[in-house]
């Protein structure tokens, strides 16, 4: 992992995200990184964070994967901008258009999750970013993101 | 609406669940109910679900569409047992295989969203359901479940 997470450089009027905004006391505050050409963001679950006792509520699942997704195209994107020649670029806030997940296993409690993203296609509008979620090693929920940079009307 | 929410119809045991179990104090409790064939649950989000500021976060928004879906599930599965002649059947329950959701527009802070559940297939172990969430009469997103019966792991 190196710098800052993605989600820490978006500007401060856009960082109010309950899944990953870092002036949000309420939320998880989800932090993503670059490790190589992978993005990883780690998130250890409240004991409250429960779906059947034992195992990780499905929402959470889904919220961790779209806040690492978003992130992920944000870094991507700029990371595009900046390989152009665009050295001072800011980072461009992206937006979810789709989600596909499918849940492979129970997802454990009690154990750090690790998000791992693979970015599969960047333009300046849309980037794709496929993520798995695991759990001690095991791969319990794969996802597939059609993020989209924010529209205006959302400013 | 009619008699009571499919999720307060769950065991005790099963009742933890962060987005609808009645047994979570701190979760969403979410609660789904039949209206005619189709399956309705309501929400306001608190003031820090938000993404952007103004907006509803996109977790909340799956994790709602979640835990509706799997309701409506469990719902629509129970009632085939019914219809099957098995009138003092327990209400089984079901957990989400595959979640697909499409952000159709961004979803307004400071409304009543409403989720609207249509059962697309009912099988003793798997249940399909296309599920739409709006605010203020307009369709925000839009979530297509494949829901499978609990695996006895997870009891």
């Amino acid at each position: 992992m190196q710098g800052i997470a993605f989600q820490d450089a978006y500007p401060e009027e856009l960082s109010h995200c309950y899944g990953c905004g870092k002036n949000n006391p309420h939320g998880h505050q989800l932090k993503s990184y670059w490790d190589g050409d992978e993005t990883v963001a780690y998130f250890i679950p409240e004991p409250f964070h429960t779906a059947i006792p034992g195992f990780v509520y499905g929402g959470l699942i889904a919220s961790l994967i779209d806040c690492h997704g978003t992130g992920s195209a944000s870094a991507a994107a700029l990371r595009a901008l900046q390989d152009g020649g665009e050295t001072d670029a800011e980072p461009p806030r992206f937006v979810t258009a789709a989600l596909n997940i499918d849940y492979l296993a129970p997802t454990p409690m009690g154990v750090e999750l690790e998000l791992v993203g693979v970015i599969k296609e960047v333009k300046p509008r849309k980037v794709v970013v496929e993520i798995t979620l695991s759990a001690a090693g095991i791969v319990c929920a794969k996802g597939h993101m059609v993020a989209v940079k924010m529209p205006d009307t959302m400013m």
